[in-house]
């Protein structure tokens, strides 16, 4: 692990963490428009997927599975959205997004759309303690 | 493989096929403003990364991996941007684009910012033969 890593202020201030990974951090992102998380490698100076090497990359895959896994069974959504962008904000961060046809963007993607709406603390506080169950204890 | 497995008719018009991976068919997105490729995993009923099984992930990272890498060394762009949408069109398909400050919809994703441009054919086909070199023969 990068002894140096730290997360990017700008991720830091759109999230709430939910816990690390072998390799990720995991965070919800203060939207309540979408259930929309972001993983993001505890690596210096990575930026593109491409930029990890290759057991980092099949490390990701499988955390990618298993967020993406638990984001559907607690939020039962139509389709999950996975991205890799970053053209903003340039340490590698993985958006996984469930998506429902009745939401603030269906069927458009979800960046910029309508402003980020704040979380009901009570929902959040649910909706990080049914993922850390989901994803932690499986 | 599934023998059941044909490409969606929206992705079919939308692309110049390149050629087949282990798991994944590639191809090129009708649209010259910007260097977009796609990767299509050839099974039936896939609709999220989650639908895979593991070693079809594994695969397909690997394949994302070595369609990245090699979008990168032909058109030296300053991000890839990588993502499995599929709110309009639900068989898997991951979107490799590679993104430069001067493109059309920098900084933003490119999805609806402006219309397709037709490729000039020469182009198109220097295009097609360097990804063919760089993705199959290394």
């Amino acid at each position: 692990m990068s002894s140096s890593w730290s997360l990017h202020p700008q991720l830091t201030k759109d999230t709430v963490n939910i816990g690390d990974l072998p390799l990720s951090r995991v965070m919800i992102i203060k939207d309540s428009n979408y259930p929309w998380l972001l993983l993001v490698p505890r690596r210096d100076e990575v930026s593109d997927i491409t930029d990890l090497n290759e057991v980092e990359q099949a490390q990701l895959m499988t955390e990618i599975n298993r967020v993406g896994l638990a984001l559907k069974a607690i939020t039962k959504p139509e389709k999950l959205n996975i991205a890799a962008l970053g053209n903003v904000v340039p340490q590698l961060h993985i958006h996984i997004i469930a998506r429902r046809t009745t939401d603030a963007a269906w069927p458009r993607p979800v960046w910029g759309v309508v402003p980020p709406e704040p979380f009901d603390p009570t929902e959040l506080e649910a909706f990080t303690q049914a993922l850390r169950k989901r994803i932690w204890l499986g």
